[in-house]
């Protein structure tokens, strides 16, 4: 399935290359974060396979892997918060990508309700760290 | 190691709990967004193991655990672009941190020199995809 995309190259290739050659973890995942092209909140982050990576690229709608369900999913589906591609940016090692999406439906992301799934902010305590919600605005 | 913190409670409490309990991965690692407090430029994405995170939350300078060199790695020791945490946050299941740094040194956080790792947009193509150079601002 990962020869759906060129095999990375040399670092140099990677880092300074024209190619785009995602590097898939040995599950045959690359992690993804999701941002609102409105604002930039930072909405979710996820995993896609070279599936869901070739099916993002060529319908511009942006598909997943589910980890938990292990499945193909295209994000809206059932939420119908469907995310239209906007950008799509790759870090220097190739195994992280970055998109920019406008988000459909409501304009939420995360399966609890919210917005983003980033709600909490870890408060350090003396033995545990706690978390408050507040919902993300960046 | 993982010790270190509360082991993961039911999917409840994992969502709408106060208790931070990191979901560390069979590698022992959680994923980590770093963006940049003044614009929330996204400036990388790493990993944390429990003792990075540990020290993270205890020093308020952010470590990382490098996948590559296989050890701690107190980001900016060589570089100088020492992260000040600013705002941790987790997200829904909590096996994902989004972190907001004062970043120090030039500012920047690539090893490659540029300011953010995801200074390539992915250009779909007709067979493959191809990669454009453009510092990312958000």
């Amino acid at each position: 399935m990962t020869a759906l995309f060129p095999g990375p190259g040399s670092k140099a290739e990677l880092e300074e290359g024209d190619v785009f050659s995602p590097r898939f973890d040995r599950d045959g995942l690359v992690v993804c974060v999701t941002v609102d092209v409105h604002d930039n909140t930072i909405l979710m982050l996820a995993y896609m396979n070279a599936e869901a990576l070739k099916l993002t690229l060529e319908t511009g709608v942006v598909h997943y892997w589910s980890r938990s369900r292990q499945s193909l999913w295209r994000k809206g589906d059932t939420s119908g918060q469907v995310q239209t591609v906007k950008e799509i940016r790759v870090d220097c090692d190739q195994d992280a990508l970055l998109i920019k999406v406008e988000p459909g439906g409501d304009g939420g992301a995360c399966h609890t309700g919210r917005r983003s799934c980033f709600y909490r902010v870890v408060v350090p305590g003396q033995d545990s760290a706690t978390l408050v919600f507040e919902d993300l605005k960046l």
